[in-house]
């Protein structure tokens, strides 16, 4: 790994990069001292269903809101969200909370409009790899989060990210979302281990998505509590108001009630391990 | 999974296994509601450095202590345990604590020495699936630590699990040590995940150990706090006065100054999710 | 998989897709009863050598060219093509041999320069679910070479070749090109049952790159032989004039030399399996 | 991998170990040179049924004769084999047919019964670390078929090999039969690069399981051919008279119509690269 210049740190140094995202009423921070937490829905649905869980984060101390305008679905056939309208509700929702707001950029040709509209873009597992995109994420200042993809080593996913430093850009939060192993029950199989080991070899923030990592509602909040445990600055979370109606990502996605059960127990776990919350 | 019968909750019964050990100087409990500390080094290098080991662990208040008297070694020509004498050794060590002793059998015609001086066997990855051993492990009424095969799905480690249980011993610890997948920085990938499912599917008490699971000493104190954190029963781990001359499994052994600053940390934790340490 | 409506045969019909490559002195065909060969380096170096690497393997019988252009690089600071100057050096190739050439390409904006150039676009394993680079393919209307993500299921596979299907463009020939896994003896695993499986489930050709299946140069030729045994309907093979100096994926190319022993063998086997060749 | 001094080639030297096998009317022999087919039934079910098998499988120009009398099962409920009555079965088809015989062998304490009836004895999946198993595998002087763990790295299984020759036994005869992966369309991922890499390492003989690669009785035909393409010095294949009424394995086990088909397509093979069949 002798040629990743960007992402490790340097020997014998605790360097740490802290990124202010700027864009809501007040800036927050994810880094090292701080567990920052977003939260929203998979896809943005509508915009009467976006604003209203938006409200509902906010009310429970969510510090970014997620939502997705462009999904890489599997099939051709399955729902694709919303587009440019999605990210125009994203915006109303950041407005109406002064929350900043995260959403997953697919397409190249689109990547201005994300940077519009949005305050963090979001690379997601299956782009992880898609140079010219990292490259323009680079190019375009912004934020980014980077996710892991589902069968990348942690050499290529810092390679991932010296793309976008490279460019100029040295905002990038890495974001543990689950491998693909053989075990079928879950979704994914969320490394832990590599979370604990990068917090050594990099400086860049790394979150954990215990939605996508497992697949399962019941397991977000255990597998939320070890994100932070292991070291974690943040994490990415599904919630929905009806999870069973949700277009995608449904069985994940947890119920408003349930989403604030697990934001006390991390808030608690923060505390313990003197992280802002 | 219908088939399995003996490992799974009955539906909509929140059971719970609890396993008290016996032969020490007190019971020793592992299950729900218990944070329990299994530790010790990998292999019994020699009479002095073990009882020297374990007296240290005793102080730094390890609830168990664990001890490798036949390994299993990829290679014919690595150093494979001392055997009868190591069970001696560890037995000795007993008297010497008041703590109850592990260690794993690895060939069925010394199921009833290992019985005869240790308090709970192991059956370990290599072996999740020998089905004769499970067995005998079944009709030996012992505790049983049984710990995942490197690529076993948990359906087929529940499996194995039921081998014992259908014996007639229900006496069963299942052990989280890493599985294997294409992520080579890591001797292993933990799979917590299976952790915080075992939990909800199985009536069994489940550890995890961190020490193979990452083969890395810096990543112990991480992967034990987000363990304990997905839900786990108890912890095993590595200790050795001096890991560079280690016979065995070096590089992933902790000196006990480190272990005693993982054991605080997993106790604070366990005082927060209410479980006894 | 029943959402699966392009990329699959009808029940009970044994449908193939042949596919007709124009732009050399003849059309060369793709699909069931011929065994296709595309051989060249892995990435046009220099016009001097890639029109002599061209020229040879015309000479050797190979059908189509490859040469990569545009090239996707782990890090960042490793060769990436020479770009557009590669594509005319392509075409340059194509004038001289009367063979057509097939390359890959990355950003979605270069798409139409490559489809000008060549007469075959390739899209590489990272890319096989970047879904606006799939339907931008899909309206190109070239025929594209699709391989499989190094840890995509067959069903997701198909799933991306729905894509393109589904944007009106049926020429579309499956590269299965090895998978990862925990086996870290050989570059990928390759996957020949999937070679099987494919021509079962599905109507479109499918071809075998044996060179990323192993990054070594001596498996090249039994793993050729092993996927044409498997069902294949052709190859793509690395071959460089001197692969200890090639820029990238020097250990897994052949010399000439080696390169038409197996194209010998390979001849033998299409006859034996009445395959055109 | 220059702990493992018995497996490996010596540098330069092609040395190729060649096996003789006893028992059966006729010599038969393993290794270079040769493609060995061994068939029969997943496990002996019933004397009736066996010997009529064993005389078909005769017929079709079979080598040696499978069947499992132990068979080692996921869950404690399924059929386990008929034991010892098994082995007697499995004895008296040999006496008819002439062919010598191959079972499995699962306790360590049926390793003498087993070699007191069968002619070659195999070690299966999960017990390819079973060491006291491989040792005394290497004490019985017995011919030993040693299946790859199904996440067995090569070097695993090479020194798996080594117990048994290290321990005086120089008959071992290497057997992929697919490895676990990610893939579940398939029981198994059948390595067949692993095949290629090992005839260049190792000088021990090396066979392919098409049946438990695969799972898929229509993809025995294509996997067959591909193993012996790749260099496969034989072939282990099941074969039942009436698949769905199998006890263990039945989607994978071909009609003996069908073997008739798969033997002939091998035999074309064989002779196409010189070896006897």
């Amino acid at each position: 790994m002798l040629g990743c210049k960007l992402a490790l740190k340097e020997d014998n140094i605790d360097q740490r990069t802290i990124i202010n995202i700027p864009g809501g009423q007040k800036t927050v921070t994810i880094g090292e001292g701080h567990c920052t937490i977003i939260a929203g829905p998979c896809a943005v649905e509508s915009r009467e269903a976006y604003l209203e869980i938006a409200l509902i984060m906010k009310e429970m101390g969510v510090h970014i809101l997620r939502g997705g305008a462009f999904k890489p679905r599997t099939s051709p056939y399955s729902f694709a969200g919303l587009g440019e309208k999605g990210l125009k509700i994203l915006a109303e929702a950041r407005e109406l909370t002064g929350l900043p707001v995260v959403t997953e950029v697919l397409d190249i040709r689109e990547m201005e409009k994300v940077c519009y509209y949005c305050d963090i873009i979001q690379i997601g597992s299956r782009n992880m790899q898609n140079f010219p995109l990292l490259k323009e994420a680079g190019r375009s200042g912004k934020p980014v989060i980077l996710k892991r993809g589902f069968a990348a080593t942690i050499e290529e996913w810092l390679f991932a990210s010296e793309y976008i430093l490279q460019a100029g850009n040295n905002q990038v939060i890495l974001c543990e979302r689950g491998i693909r192993t053989f075990e079928s029950m879950m979704r994914n199989t969320v490394d832990i281990g590599a979370v604990a080991l990068l917090k050594n070899l990099s400086h860049l923030p790394i979150i954990v998505d215990p939605s996508h990592a497992t697949g399962k509602r019941e397991l977000v909040k255990p597998v939320a509590r070890a994100a932070v445990s292991a070291g974690a600055d943040g994490l990415i979370i599904e919630v929905h108001q009806n999870p069973d109606k949700a277009l995608s990502d449904g069985p994940q996605s947890l119920t408003p009630d349930l989403f604030a059960d697990v934001a006390r127990d991390i808030k608690k776990l923060a505390q313990l391990y003197n992280k802002e919350c």
